[in-house]
Formats: C-alpha cells, structure tokens, sequence
C-alpha cells in the first residue's frame, strides 16, 4: 500500500541548467515524509516533534533522469522496514511513467533524552499497515 | 591527496531540533565540490557550466552523529574514481574529530547536448592527481 | 479579486527557534505568484519563462507575528499596479485570522535580450481583471 | 564603520534564469548579521540564541542589478539604529562598484518568554561603536 505525494517542479526548484537542483529532491522527500505521517498515519510531524525527533541517518539515491520546470512528479513512499525504533522507508519519484530518482532512506525516533526511543503502539499499527511487498 | 573545505554551521543549516536539517548536508557537499574544482583544480564551476553540465548521479550518505550550530566542521573531499565522462567523490565530515557524515558520490560531465562528453585533457591531468588511495 | 494560496508551514520552515526561517517567507511568495500566473492567469510560469524572465526588483515586507510548524497559512496575493512592463503585488499572510507578514513586491518582465518587455496583450487583459481596490 | 563580508554566488544560489534567485539574497544577509556578531562583536549568534531570539520584524529591499554564478559580492553592513531591544540594519551588495542590492532591516531581541528583552550593556557598547554616518 503505497503512498503518493504530489510535487510539481517549481522555479525555486532549479538550476542554472535548467533543472532541479538535488539537494531540493531531499527537501522533497522530506516534504512526502512529513505528508505521510499527517495523512497517511494521522500523525502530523508538529505533533510528533513535540516529544522526539525523527533524523534520517542513512540514505541512498539514484537520480536516473534529470526534472525540470513544470514536471509534475509523482514521489512514490512505501515502508520497507519497520524496527523497534527505527522505519525504513523507498521512494520513487515519476514523470509520466518516466523514473527520476529512487531512494531508501533510515530514520529514527530519538527521545529528547538523544536516545532511540520506541515507536508508540499505536503508530507502529498504523505503520505495519504500509508495509509493502518490497519490504 | 585529500580537499579539505570548511563550513561552520549556521543559524540557516538548523532545524526545529537544533541539528543540521539534511538536505542542508547537500548543500553543503555540492558547495565543497565547487570550491574543489576552483581552488584545487583551478577550473571555477562558473565556466566548466558554460560549456557543460555536471549532475550527481548516486549519492549514497551515512548520517553518524548530528551537527549543532556553531559547530566548525571539516568536509574532507577524496576523489575515488575518475571514468571516461564520470568521476567518483567520498565525503568526510568531521568536528572535532567525530565523524558527522560519510557521503559517496558519482557525477557525470554532461555536454549541452544531454549526452555525456569525456573530461577534457588538462582537468583529466589534474584530477588524477587527487586520485587517492581510496580509489 | 484577491488570490488566496495555501501553505502549511513544514518541519524545513522552521529554525531552531522553532519558527519560520524568514528567507523561507521568501520562497512562499515566490510560490504564491508562480500559482496566481498558472492557477489565476492561466499562464504556467515555466512557459513564461521560455521567453523571458520576471525578477523581482523590490519587495518591502513587515513581519508581524511569528509562524509556527504546522500553522495552516493563508497567503493572499493581490494585484496593486500593472505597468507596461512592471507589477505591482501586495502579499497578505495570515493563519486563523492573525496576520503573519504583509509584503509588498514589484516584478518586471526582462526579455532575454535582458531589456525590460510589455505585457503580452491577453496577460495583460487577465492582470487587469485582478486589479483591486488596493491599487 | 561598516563590515564587509564577502561571498562568492555559487550554483546553489542561481535560477533557470542563470541569475541568483532572490530569496537566496535573504540568506545572504542573514549570514552576514550572523559573522557581524560573531567578528565583528565578538558575540555568536551559537551563544546569543541560547538565552534569546534575533526575529527580523521588516526589511525593505531594491535589487538593482542581477548577479550571476561565479560573481564575488562584497556585502556591506552598516548599523543604523540602536533601541532598547531593536536594531536597524543596512546591507549594500555590490560587485566590482555596481551596486546589486539595497536592504533596509530592523531585528528585535526576544526573550524565550516571547518578549522584548533590551541588549546586554556589554553587546549594546559594542554595536554603538559601529553606529555610523548613516543612523
């Protein structure tokens, strides 16, 4: 069960050559993250932060064909793991069937304390639904 | 031969948690690969892009440790590889000696025609140089 | 006839003092009039900008209450003065009612000649129909 | 006595347009308030933000001139007001003599309480010494 965040490719978004300059797509990735805890789990992020963080502490990426201005992507997240305290996540950024990057990412809840901290039962649920067939 | 390109954390890398927001760490890697090529290669960004554009196409990140404001931090740059029309780099960011991220990296040198076109000979030269160990 | 544009503030908004990063405010309104040119005038931006390019030349802006994560802003953009090459906007955030910034902005359309160039006819006649009692 | 402080326009900073997309330009200022304290009034904005918040309340700017990649900007702040807990603010962007930009700001010292809170004595004799002609 995948979740689909929405991005058109904006002017803010891009380079002098014309297209998005990549440290915007982790903005993006960002951005469908922060989406999928609010819309997807009913957890928004401001909620969440109020007693964790959550940094990414790996992540991978393939940037496979470049995006430009007016680009209506479509970034793909679907779970892939789901540890005591930590998620991984894939995403798949598409233009018209075409594949413009793919990423995995790690992130973890740390308590205010600067220690993992378990995800409450009642987001893992909720999490467990998305765990997809990639997992 | 190691770069090493310095950048002090600032008031603008940092989010609500008081640690560098990632896509920042992005930023930062592209900033110490364009003073890499102009101050150690002597080929500033500036012109290389009047003829060429020079994506990244992979970057692969390990996150270890977060970064606070104020923070001086090391960004040592190795280059790991150097093909045809793509060139390999690996980041190292420390503080103090702690590592904060370990990046690797593969850009290509693409011609204005959208297909990739070889380093020219004198950049070759240069970039050889840098070649290290690592690689 | 104002133009509303709606922006929930997100975790890459803010800084560490939990509040949005000024510069970010920027990149609203550029959003919010890249939206009123497609959604409003029916004239994407990224066409637009095959032919020319509209920088802003000033833009005063007063920031009267801070904005936090998650705050749901509505950013009304109103039209103040369409010259034959300039125009004028006027920038109203607010979120539950509270107004957040107000700012006021004139852009001018540079042909890539890098001269400043009329209005086409049918953009002008829709800027027009924009006009408020602002102006 | 103004403080220059110098920065180079990186691709980061530049548009399709091939020119620095202003909201960059705030970032800019932003960054040369923070080395202001810090070299010029021995003062981190690391350590400032410990006890208190330095919101920008309004900024006036007029971009006179476009910059471009590579360019080396010399932006030059000036102090032009000093309140109980405010600060007036004046940056001029030039390049080689041509003006780029003029910004007008004022800053506000905010307690963690959310209020104003006056300059520190020894800050406050600081900054006079570099109130200029211009206040």
């Amino acid at each position: 069960m995948p979740f689909d965040y929405h991005q058109k490719v904006l002017f803010k978004h891009c380079d002098p050559a014309g297209i998005v300059f990549y440290p915007r797509y982790f903005e993006m990735i960002n951005d469908a993250t922060e989406a999928f805890f609010d819309e997807a789990l009913g957890c928004p992020w401001e909620i969440l932060h109020e007693t964790a963080n959550i940094p990414t502490v790996e992540i991978t990426t393939r940037f496979s064909a470049p995006s430009r201005h007016g680009d209506a992507l479509i970034i793909r997240l679907e779970v892939t793991r789901l540890g005591r305290s930590s998620l991984g996540l894939r995403f798949q950024a598409t233009c018209g069937g075409e594949t413009r990057f793919v990423a995995n990412s790690t992130l973890v809840r740390i308590a205010k304390t600067g220690r993992p901290e378990p995800w409450p039962d009642n987001l893992r649920t909720k999490i467990t639904s998305f765990l997809g067939d990639t997992a």
